[in-house]
């Protein structure tokens, strides 16, 4: 199911979403069907472009923030679904630890983690904050822009547990990532849930792994609805390690940046599509925004400038070698007040839970947009449209919306699949 | 967990709703234990009263109408409640049967079923209605009062399964409630799921069961939070079988009206209420809001006009002895727009969905308010208060309507186990 909300696209409506809206009951019970095989991540937020003739996910975050962006309708939608993944995980659970990011300081993350605490309460939950942080040994009260204010409390680890003083959660809900490592503190907590699981952050994560995942899905569900898995999707090739200081390995990329290129155009030809195709560059580990480098041909991957192959290096290997993602590059065709936009779903457990808008008004269409200087727009409920409904006009934005909640609900599903994959105990899945 | 709606109360909140407030995540964490034991209906409706000093429930609905009136921004809360059901129920389900109410052609009940049917379509399932109506040998399209229309067709019954020509269901969702008897076509299904089950038709069911397992439930509740039981529900007996035509047992009927007069005076004593106790009747079967009788003393019931004794013995045995629930009266302090009015609180699965009041110009706040000349009035989404939150001011509606979601959810909880207990197969409950 996929709330109501609006979209900043009023255009007709993509012969793609009006096969995903004709397809309503039998895209529901497909979905139903995979949740009884596979898992949800507890959280998930998607970005998603929408390049008028193709929607498709561009970042599946794992340890979403911005919880105090959905808009306040919205939030019993997710107590619901927090909820229902309450219930499975502990559903005696009584205490729940939320470990923010490290270092957190920012005004709106830590809004963000209030909102999200908040949900969570909801449900029948004592909720505290364990500090990852370990150079500080005390508790730490830090004020909330609302005026309310958040403790921040020192881990404490005994045995195979995790809590704090005087504090034994069922539960602990990871909102770190994990980019700069894996503490030993949480390592080896096979007596709590973790969720996400640790080889869910960044650290152990590949952005390969889970695009490779989405193909196999996105091409299940394509046919399914009978569309061609292209427009719901990126094309991508994973390339091995390379050295882009050193340039060892570098015709592999410039190879690989060409037949992404090569696939794109035919696509582009055959459906008449008048777009320049590009493809972005996003190091294979790694969680920024900012380390994606936008590429119009081979020839740029050799122009390369320094700082961008500094960026993609961030998180090489000792010999300086990283692997690349090459995918596609997706346009966005929506704007908001006139600044490129991309709509950023969230999910809880299986549920579209809400959702914004992304912009930045100095980034073209075909730039990320997740970069210094871009703001955020809330979307709010549609009022006067309930629920995606293939009668109603394409000015309706609650129709494009569900076509959105089910590409973002695919993604969710990947990253359900590609957790399985990575798990380190795969005697698990039998 | 309760969306956030208005209330039509607007003076500061009892001492009862601030401790629900205060109690929440322990409340609602007792909820998800109640739920590991015992399944919620369906869907059901609860009515209750705020008397200004006690909230209690006094009517729990189990083939609830009305889907059309819980405001369209509630309604992706009811899918994902619904998707919630169905998981339980027939996780792979395709089909589903939905029996209307017999006979039923009031332009407002054929709008809930069509809203009824697009939420549960909007779980991945396919709705066909059934004709329970004998008489009708052939499909049937009704115009509804928004141009659409909605295909009435005659049930199949082959073996132990239950469809329509072409149309085999896992489940079937009845919306009549049986008080005119239970249909031989649908005796006997078990290789299908039955929502409700048979014996919640108003044909077996007994208000007298449904208050006990009240009684007991609000107990242990009101252990939970430290409060008086009394305050969350109306204090009862229930009277064995009387003939009210003839007055044989008339006296059983006046010695419980004085029982229950004697306790709820008493109580006002002990807290000093200055209203006047009064008590209803309701036969122990029997659907009809029309049939309650409402008396002030024991005098009353000798003086009971014979209209009143015709209708508290529509339900009556072959003998006319009818079994007489003797309640407590709960006045209302709502109104709105000056009207009497009192909140209907909708429930899918464990999850309150929505509601709206009923209200009524010409009935006092003593009377039942369900019966004609009444009227709805949509409860909005309170978009300035997003949860309950205590440390909110009492004008926060949505503060006051969370304690009404928790007493409904009672009345639900107690309907779950009241249906256990009445279940003609108790090989289910170990």
């Amino acid at each position: 199911m996929v709330p109501h909300l609006q979209t900043a696209l009023k255009g007709p409506l993509l012969d793609l979403e009006r096969r995903i809206l004709d397809a309503t009951p039998r895209i529901e019970r497909w979905f139903r069907l995979e949740w009884q095989e596979h898992t949800p991540p507890f959280y998930c937020s998607v970005d998603l472009r929408n390049a008028g003739f193709k929607i498709a996910p561009i970042d599946t975050n794992l340890f979403p923030a911005g919880f105090d962006l959905l808009s306040r309708e919205m939030l019993p939608l997710a107590v619901q679904a927090a909820m229902a993944a309450i219930e499975k995980y502990c559903p005696d659970a009584r205490n729940l630890l939320l470990i923010p990011q490290r270092g957190a300081t920012d005004p709106a993350y830590l809004t963000h983690l209030a909102r999200l605490a908040s949900v969570l309460r909801q449900t029948g939950l004592h909720v505290r904050f364990g500090n990852l942080d370990a150079a500080r040994g005390e508790s730490v009260m830090i004020e909330l822009p609302d005026g309310g204010s958040l403790r921040l409390e020192p881990l404490v680890r005994q045995g195979r547990r995790l809590g704090l003083d005087g504090f034994d959660p069922c539960s602990i809900l990871l909102n770190d990532d994990l980019a700069t490592g894996e503490p030993a503190i949480l390592d080896g907590l096979h007596e709590q849930v973790l969720l996400p699981p640790l080889h869910a952050g960044w650290r152990t994560r590949r952005k390969s792994n889970h695009v490779a995942a989405y193909a196999a899905v996105s091409k299940r569900f394509a046919k399914l609805i009978d569309v061609d898995p292209w427009l719901i999707g990126p094309a991508h090739v994973s390339v091995a390690p390379a050295n882009l200081l050193t340039g060892e390995g570098e015709a592999r990329l410039v190879r690989s940046v060409d037949t992404v290129l090569r696939q794109v155009r035919a696509k582009y030809r055959e459906l008449r599509i008048r777009e320049t195709p590009f493809v972005v560059l996003k190091p294979d580990a790694g969680s920024h925004g900012a380390d994606v480098v936008t590429l119009r041909s081979t020839a740029d991957v050799r122009a390369l400038p320094h700082d961008a192959r500094l960026r993609l290096s961030a998180g090489a290997d000792d010999d300086g070698a990283v692997g690349i993602l090459v995918q596609e590059g997706v346009h966005t065709m929506e704007s908001v007040e006139g600044a490129s936009s991309e709509p950023v779903v969230y999910m809880v457990d299986r549920f579209v839970v809400g959702g914004y808008y992304r912009t930045h008004a100095r980034r073209n269409r075909d730039e990320s947009l997740d970069a210094p200087g871009g703001r955020i727009v809330p979307l709010p409920f549609d009022s006067s449209c309930l629920m995606p409904d293939a009668s109603a006009g394409p000015e309706a934005g609650a129709n494009r919306f569900y076509a959105y909640g089910v590409i973002a609900r695919l993604a969710l599903l990947a990253a359900a699949i590609e957790l399985e994959q990575t798990d380190p105990d795969q005697s698990l899945y039998g």
